[in-house]
């Protein structure tokens, strides 16, 4: 075991370089003040830029394997990549981590790193290694999107059909950490979904979020929503399942929305093209900001600010400082 | 005084973001799942990506100004898009703070980082809000330099001038946090420079990194050395003003090397464009990473990696960890 305090910064980021692929040809990576890449590779297309932190025991807990967390930090990133229809490009990561932080702990969450990055051909380009009391990851991330292509939080409109890929719920059973970005969804769904966004805070919270981005209401439809097999697993919870869905977060699904008239062709598409499930969830309504879930009983009841704030069941992640 | 932990993550990053001037047309900035920019104005040009870290008692004292803070943390990033001669774009921050942490305090910190970003014409996009124990700044940035227009350390050749811009040593005293970055000089040098780089760890450890991309040596003039009015106001000091110079580090001029037969006819053009000061300090030798100094007296010191060591009058900026 070696201690991080034991080398060198260039060392230790010489080792660690070690662990990503090295950068495509025509590109400058790690070694220079900066990185030097292509521009976009398909012509007059639009970049997209994004960052996130992975921080312990906010993120992850400090007996996790760091394989997972550094895989959790990159496709936090390229999940909000697929959010927008994107293909990412490139990465660079700043690493915080203290003084004793074992060399073999961080040589294995860059092998996480480097895995998430080229499982979608996007390539680690650098970053900065400082010393500090926990251990970060803050990932920034380029991709590109065909101009005009990047679907919006805000593209909305009423009667639009709310729809969300994969499960939810109880995603600190392990699917927080082992998730895939829906980039191939994503970019499939450029050309259907009028507003999309990944599913980080929860259906409740993310939908709420689309709500005000394109001035709509929600319905929900409780008994639609695909509860996720860990919700089920779960022991020690007086929660329903849809309570899990709608609040524990987590998730790094596509929440998006689909107009009406199209989304009988939609599911006929999507299935033909993806095994992931994907389900309509609801309707978009007239009622700006205003969400309400509909029961077994076709009874409605909205969702207030009381139950956003009264759960958090994975509280430990959310961002709210 | 409002403490971060008073407002919701949602509402803090509301408030902040109203210090940043807004996303220009056609640009995406806070608000959805990434940003989304153009490609690069000029047809072709290449990108040019770096990130680096503010950190609190590392890069900064916790009485500093933050506005202080907020334009290092910008201008850090600045100075290395400028080091290869490019023009920045956008930038991200993820900011840690703790939840303790005055909003006033980072207010004034935002504010400091949108000056830094509108004199270069450059964009805070975005980027996230994480609390922890330390404050912390991670800027991510993008910049644009022409195809193949970027001055990389690796080009110098033996007999090429070493040139500096500025005054050197003693940034401790102030210009560690209140330094330009040299935009219009590092493009202006894209004409000019064979290899060029921001000094921010010292003169000496600079150097050395850019002689052992380069593949060369250096002879260094010590009579030469352009000494900062800072290093002659120092009081507690046993060391010679060329030792303040070659370690003391966060100058954030450019490093930059010449060939001879051009040296000349660069200084002219550099006075007629520039009233900053620009200094020929040495040349590049074929001795692949030996560093020698030359005294008043003519004679010759090797700097040898017990004198990189035994410096570091402001280790607590320096990043090995």
């Amino acid at each position: 075991m070696t201690d991080l305090s034991k080398m060198g910064e260039n060392e230790a980021i010489s080792r660690l370089s070690r662990k990503l692929q090295p950068a495509p040809a025509g590109v400058v990576g790690i070694g220079d003040d900066t990185a030097v890449v292509p521009g976009p590779r398909a012509p007059g297309a639009q970049q997209i830029l994004t960052s996130d932190a992975v921080i312990e025991g906010r993120h992850y807990f400090p007996e996790t394997d760091p394989l997972r967390v550094g895989r959790k930090a990159v496709n936090r990133v390229l999940s909000d990549i697929a959010a927008m229809g994107g293909t990412p490009s490139y990465l660079l990561v700043n690493v915080v981590a203290p003084p004793t932080c074992d060399m073999d702990w961080l040589d294995r969450a860059y092998e996480g790193m480097d895995a998430a990055t080229t499982a979608f051909n996007a390539t680690i380009l650098g970053g900065d290694l400082t010393p500090g009391p926990l251990v970060e990851f803050h990932v920034f991330g380029v991709g590109e999107v065909p101009s005009s292509g990047a679907i919006l939080r805000s593209g909305a409109c009423p009667t639009d059909v709310i729809m969300v890929t994969g499960t939810l719920g109880g995603s600190l059973q392990g699917k927080h950490l082992d998730f895939t970005p829906r980039i191939e969804e994503g970019q499939f769904l450029r050309t259907w979904a009028t507003a999309m966004m990944d599913l980080s805070d929860g259906l409740a919270m993310d939908l709420h979020r689309m709500c005000m981005k394109s001035g709509t209401g929600a319905l929900v439809h409780l008994p639609k929503l695909p509860v996720d097999p860990a919700v089920h697993a779960l022991e020690n919870t007086s929660l329903k399942p849809w309570e899990h869905i709608l609040f524990d977060g987590e998730d790094y699904e596509l929440l998006f929305t689909i107009p009406s008239d199209c989304a009988s062709d939609f599911m006929t598409a999507w299935k033909e093209q993806f095994e992931l499930r994907c389900a309509p969830v609801g309707i978009m309504t007239k009622e700006a900001g205003i969400i309400k879930l509909l029961d077994d009983d076709e009874q409605e009841t909205p969702l207030t600010d009381e139950m956003m704030k009264d759960y958090g069941l994975q509280a430990f992640h959310k961002d709210a400082p």
